[in-house]
């Protein structure tokens, strides 16, 4: 990666920081063969449908390459966050049917970069990591779910109608290749509850409001309550596979598409750099907007 | 309601249409007692954290009144999409641990306006309307879930990156009051699938490229492909109950809150014009936006 | 008008003010003559041809009746600018060919308010008044310029590329009705100076670094430096005209058109205001985005 | 230059294309004697204030280098525009004292780019290289105007209120390095005009609904009439000159500065197709939009 501007001496210089990072990697011709075919569950034929036209070897700019764009720009975002005591932090909590149900509390999340899969729980970790090898031999594909939380974020955060702080940190994730939902707090599991359960009850300690559950999400009416922010975000199972699949060409004819090039199984572990990146930079957004409003 | 712009001789001049809704049914003493305490999960403590000042009738701008402006501007944004032969659908199809999981086909959608839970299920329907009453008896509240469905959306809306359709459909309802996910397509749901069996297979039918399962939400890489567009919202149980709640004051001490002033047990059957009035919005704008790239 | 949200007690609830002011005077009837004509110099035509379809009474949104909201918006701003020491004041200082060509230094700027035509030179206000009258008479109008001075701007303002201050105060100044030019420090009289003339030279004055001649208009590099902010906007002679002049019709036919209805000879002394406004409003803006980057 | 993306086989994708210019001619010694010293007329000072930090090599962000980087987008908007039959030409029509007032209609614009200080008048453009040379040996600089048309542009195009078509053209000119002031149609000298002169009137010519003048520069109401579209762009001396000048470094303290490096004594030729770039990409930008309101 190459630092083109913004930043002299070490120090960034306050205007835009441009970054380059080239494909050294490419292979090109293993896309040939779907220069004219549309690849099921891939973007090849909703981009030939808007643009009429498509730069096909590697999925083009639909490519999962381009988040590494994200994440150069959410290590700076970071830094930022740094200095204000603000940490983003995701991890695997599912893949396929494995679920990782342990409170937040009580994982040791120092431990999500110990293992391949990126899950803080080492035997769930284990398992995971089977359970994509076992996928992987069958020249298949599985999802997940990443799960995040930001601490150190003070109360005021985020804007009150549209640009509501979940509604901001949702847009980003779903904005994410293959990210398929997103809730925060207790999301689509908190439906059931009835409001006597799910209403988080305010109390002080030491000269500080808090609030004694956390069924918001550390996020009340679109703004940062000061708790931690807790969301979860779903991806579905990588669309290249290697069997045969039924689809059509341009032409609108029936033909086979076998997988070809380098294969992911599970996107999972890979996506969680990504999902902290994409919150970093959402949040540095909000925190920057936030000054606005300060006398 | 009075439109006071952009409309001349019954027809829009191109230019803003500015539309006036005065509440004429405000009871603002109901919300005196919250003048200095912060109602559970609620955003009157994130609003005095925010702004260090705050409209305390009525919650102000964090209340949901406020959306009484999207259905309005939403009701603009159908008419167009009519013209363009595209409609958007939502009904209510879960309201606590009740669950609709018909298949959206199986569905008669012209019978949801025909209860007063706005599930197009009539069973269903009564069984939610006895939940619902039950809940209030309680002076208690219960949430749910919201589905909706776009037809007629052509393939090539939405955009590659950022402002992926689905992205952008996502923040419109979480930004909905009392949204807590957002999912499309296989939604979280998928994420246990192989790809082999969540793909989408394309085929030809009358000489249009369709896919023979919509796993995908009529949304692939952003980008709408023709398929119906599917997404599922979640809304928590409303905030306001009405049995004393632990709290605390601007003084940061303990107080008990109790439910004053008109209860709202359900948010779901209220929700649903909110939810379609947000998605023909959003879908609006990405037409709108398509229009620009196309020769 | 009407305040109609973002006010609570007296304060800025920091979520958005919007204001009403109903048109208490319209004459509708005076435009019916033009409902299939176009005024010279109007924007009649033109938004015929962009939209198709217009509201043709009292020129519908291109009427200058439009600028009362930004008048309204500027005074908040200006009460904003007021809290930072920042003033915007502006005055007539060109009508027709007469000129008020005394450095700013000279004039006594709380002269403005004083006369009908709003220039601070009363010898020179009084000749403006009387050739204004002369030319109403002849049912004729005329142009003029006015100039502008922001004090109290500290050094740092304003975006170093697209975003530079002067690019937009000269936008918000080209938007308002009748707008011709917008020239800044030195504008269009300076190039004929050579840089050594033209360059302001920086001393320390009181610990506070300044500049000997200020060409500069207090910007430099799009950025504010500490010094008065001038500039000087261009405004054409009113389109509307009594005598009989020769235009068409929607179908292209010759037809004359004559001006009726109330008749302003020049708008020069109204828009004082609406100077000051733009720029108050240019400047705010510019002062909360100076504040996301400040440690 | 390098292009990085958006082009695939010769045509565009539709997504963004980016461009790299890398400056393989920097000198960047040549300004270590201003890294703590404040060049008269330059950014370094506002920069500093900003920013609290610069880039002080070649004047860093705040350098006209950054212009190649307009000149190449503005390459790619009239490609576009040339396809809508639209063209962007500027030329220089003054130096200093110089003034190129013959009318543009009996300019042979096709000349401009057959001289060096690019003036479609081959006696002027002399005259003009002569006082550029005088004035670059006595180490000095000069500003000039530079006068511009653009033709072929449909009816419709510009927004109504605050980007009106003149607006943005004028925020774009006045973006430019060096830019002091921007004026379109009658500009500065209309003010003097009474109405019944400087209004245009309209006729019709085989078919089509034209001015007899053209005072209003192509645009009324912020929206293009059809007419060319004339503006002229104000240009101050370049703030670079070799003889010693009276300036303060960071403590405030009086130094004398004196121009190094690579020294131009005069911006305007340089500008031109600055100047078009910037009107190409402004008018594509509003085709674009135009494009959304058109059924």
């Amino acid at each position: 990666m190459e630092i083109l501007s913004g930043v002299f001496e070490g120090k960034a210089t306050g205007t835009p920081i441009a970054m380059l990072i080239r494909n050294a990697d490419a292979r090109s011709k293993d896309y040939s063969h779907i220069a004219d075919t549309f690849r099921p569950s891939h973007a090849d034929y909703t981009y030939q449908e808007k643009y009429g036209h498509r730069d096909y070897r590697g999925g083009g700019r639909s490519s999962a390459r381009e988040t590494a764009a994200r994440v150069a720009a959410g290590a700076i975002a970071k830094l930022f966050l740094e200095t204000q005591g603000i940490r983003c932090t995701a991890w695997v909590s599912q893949v396929g049917h494995l679920i990782l149900d342990t409170p937040i509390e009580s994982l040791q999340l120092d431990l999500t970069e110990q293992n391949d899969v990126r899950c803080p729980d080492p035997e769930m970790a284990t398992a995971m990591i089977d359970l994509i090898r076992e996928v992987r031999k069958a020249g298949d594909t599985i999802g997940g779910v990443i799960s995040a939380r930001i601490t150190g974020c003070p109360a005021g955060v985020g804007d009150p109608v549209f640009d509501r702080l979940h509604a901001d940190l949702g847009k980003a994730m779903l904005s994410i290749n293959a990210c398929k939902g997103f809730e925060y707090g207790s999301g689509f599991a908190g439906v059931t509850l009835r409001g006597s359960a799910h209403n988080d009850p305010f109390y002080t300690e030491e000269g500080k409001i808090k609030t004694r559950t956390n069924y918001s999400g550390g996020i009340q009416g679109g703004i940062s309550n000061g708790m931690p922010i807790d969301f979860r975000v779903a991806f579905k199972p990588v669309a290249t596979i290697i069997p045969a699949q039924e689809s059509v060409n341009r032409a609108g004819e029936t033909v086979a598409v076998e997988g070809r090039g380098r294969h992911d199984p599970c996107v999972l572990p890979r996506a969680v750099p990504i999902v902290e990146a994409m919150a970093a930079i959402t949040l540095a957004d909000h925190l920057l907007r936030q000054r606005m409003t300060q006398l």
